[in-house]
């Protein structure tokens, strides 16, 4: 299948990149290199440099002698926009090229208008293109679990069914996020649910949790191929800043109470469940929704886990509640469902101990490139 | 009380500043004029043409010795909202500024961009404008009805109570548009009820029906004080062009079966709900949602009602069902709640024999210059 992969420079965008590709699909890829700008200018680079785009192509064709379509340019430009897909004609787009990160969107309203205008703005293009030039192409979205928030009642898929004063409708589960990142995610399931009614357009949107992991099948080949990781507190995901915390010998930094509870899922689970999404369309003025997580942890248990696998590691690894930068509740009921990808055939890889010694060691052979000064508090204030 | 309008230029931004100016409020009106522009790009100008918001506002000034300070710009720009703002310090802002014709944001993409980045950019500027300089005003903000479109429930106001699996959660009441401008005032509540949660902002959000009428109050004094009036299909809202098709002798075009309902209300209550809302405020860190309407009628009704309007007055009204170019339900169970601005005091204008009679009349005053090729089908398509 022709596959168009949107913020294909990304944590995430790469590893899928070479995921669907060593699984038979043809890939392009398009970025503008947004994060790697947004990371050089907040002074967070990640763990290691890496190659751009185009040099990752070649290298992942050298290994795989696959090919990757490569187009570097701002997804916020209909001109480019509209070439890549009459060009490319892709039957599925995956909809990654958003600014990723909840605490850089709040961090002033720069920021907030970049995440807000380049959000939508992409997501909008990524519509109207899909309508004109591929109107039956099956878009996957990448959305997140954080859209829904924590309410007081069990999460369902998606949608929810109101019985009301004796009727009943069913409804797009309420949306209550706690960022404005998030929050431009709500805005773009609003948008897509939109245009599925209208246009008949043929919609994935994944609810994902945090993400953690470093490599995958494709990237054991070359460390060339492994992608972007960040390990502060605006680009870093929680599991993977503890891990290079534990590593750094720098206490793990709990926000509060730590009660916060969300579904995780490792790296390689979300290219499983993106290439599952791909393979079983959800039809025609279909918007289907699934909440793309495999097993749900407090801050807490995550961090007493690091603790414990750091132990085992020979690392002394220290716990510090600081206080909390974000608006959120520390303890809080969480109960999620998430039973559509297993009913795709999703084989989970849960947070085992091997899995987090595996992340630790990867982490030490970039022991030295680690700066402790980004870890909390040291990215560029303005 | 100084109150900031924006789309003070508009067909309710105009009357609100007069009422609230001649109930002895501190008005500056701000505006670019888009809606001028688009009507002018699109060949539908209004029944009439309004002098531009420098001479209104001298007008005002002559017959009610009241001032209205005048601002021209883009708020889209945050160096004109910043600076409006600053000079200005509103206590209240009452915020009409968006692309407002449904049909419009459904003609292509270029139309589709411009309703979503004008709406959107607009309101974050309102919200960041009023964290940055006036953290303690009140944002009076114009959603719609058609964010709850017609869901076989009874619509309650703005929030509801879901009992789910034994639990139960506070929800804002789920949205689903019947139009992309609909649904930019969805992405409109999604943001401002975000930064009322994180930064304890002080929001109304009106969630208005359709608003018919020519004359208030204020409009009595002088022709030139009377608001935009459009009665394309574009620009116009359906009672108000039903209205002047009576008068023109042309079909009232119903779109479908016309059992579509709405709750409806009279510009004089749209100008009296504002000032209500604005003389009672929610308190910081709220935001309070009221359905903005005082009766429903399906659009059989309201033909029916100008059919016998028009017959009074002499004139041969027939009603034709055309094809409806909108993808909506043309029968359906609809039930709002609206008794938040009963309890504010709301003295409803229903629609009567007199009201509408007294708006054929109007109308007619103007009938030399109502171009039938513009009623339907008429605009500038590209």
């Amino acid at each position: 299948m022709r596959v168009l992969i949107l913020g294909g420079d990304g944590y995430l965008g790469w590893p899928t990149a070479m995921h669907l590709s060593s699984y038979g699909h043809s890939v392009a890829v398009a970025d503008n290199y947004l994060r790697r700008g947004l990371c050089r200018e907040e002074n967070v680079e990640p763990l290691y440099a890496s190659l751009n785009l185009h040099d990752r192509a070649v290298l992942w064709e050298q290994i795989s002698g696959k090919k990757l379509q490569v187009r570097i340019g701002d997804l916020c430009d209909w001109d480019i926009v509209s070439r890549i897909f009459r060009e490319f004609r892709p039957e599925c787009i995956v909809h990654y090229a958003e600014q990723p990160s909840a605490p850089y969107s709040m961090m002033n309203r720069r920021a907030a208008m970049l995440t807000l205008h380049n959000n939508l703005e992409v997501t909008s293009n990524v519509i109207f293109a899909t309508q004109e030039f591929v109107p039956d192409a099956h878009i996957i979205k990448l959305g997140t679990m954080g859209e829904y928030g924590t309410p007081n009642i069990d999460i369902e898929e998606g949608w929810i069914e109101i019985e009301h004063n004796g009727r009943k409708n069913k409804f797009l589960y309420p949306r209550a996020a706690g960022s404005l990142y998030h929050t431009t995610k709500v805005m773009d399931t609003d948008l897509l649910w939109f245009y599925v009614r209208m246009k008949g357009l043929q919609v994935t949107d994944l609810m994902q949790g945090p993400v953690y992991g470093i490599h995958t099948e494709e990237t054991r080949h070359h460390h060339g191929l492994l992608p972007f990781f960040n390990y502060d507190e605006l680009f870093g995901t929680v599991l993977n800043r503890f891990v290079v915390q534990a590593v750094a010998g720098y206490p793990l930094t709990i926000y509060g109470k730590g009660g916060q509870t969300r579904g995780y899922l490792n790296l390689t689970d979300t290219l499983q469940c993106v290439r599952l999404a791909l393979e079983n369309p959800p039809g025609t003025g279909q918007l289907r929704i699934l909440n793309q997580f495999t097993e749900t942890f407090s801050v807490n248990e995550l961090a007493e886990r690091v603790q414990e696998a750091g132990s085992r590691a020979g690392l002394d690894v220290s716990l510090k509640s600081v206080e909390n930068p974000r608006k959120e509740a520390e303890e809080h009921y969480y109960n999620p469902r998430h039973t559509g990808f297993a009913d795709l055939g999703l084989k989970p890889t849960l947070l085992s101990e091997d899995i987090l010694t595996g992340m630790l060691e990867t982490v030490m052979e970039y022991r030295e490139q680690i700066n402790p000064d980004k870890i909390f508090g040291g990215y560029a204030k303005w």
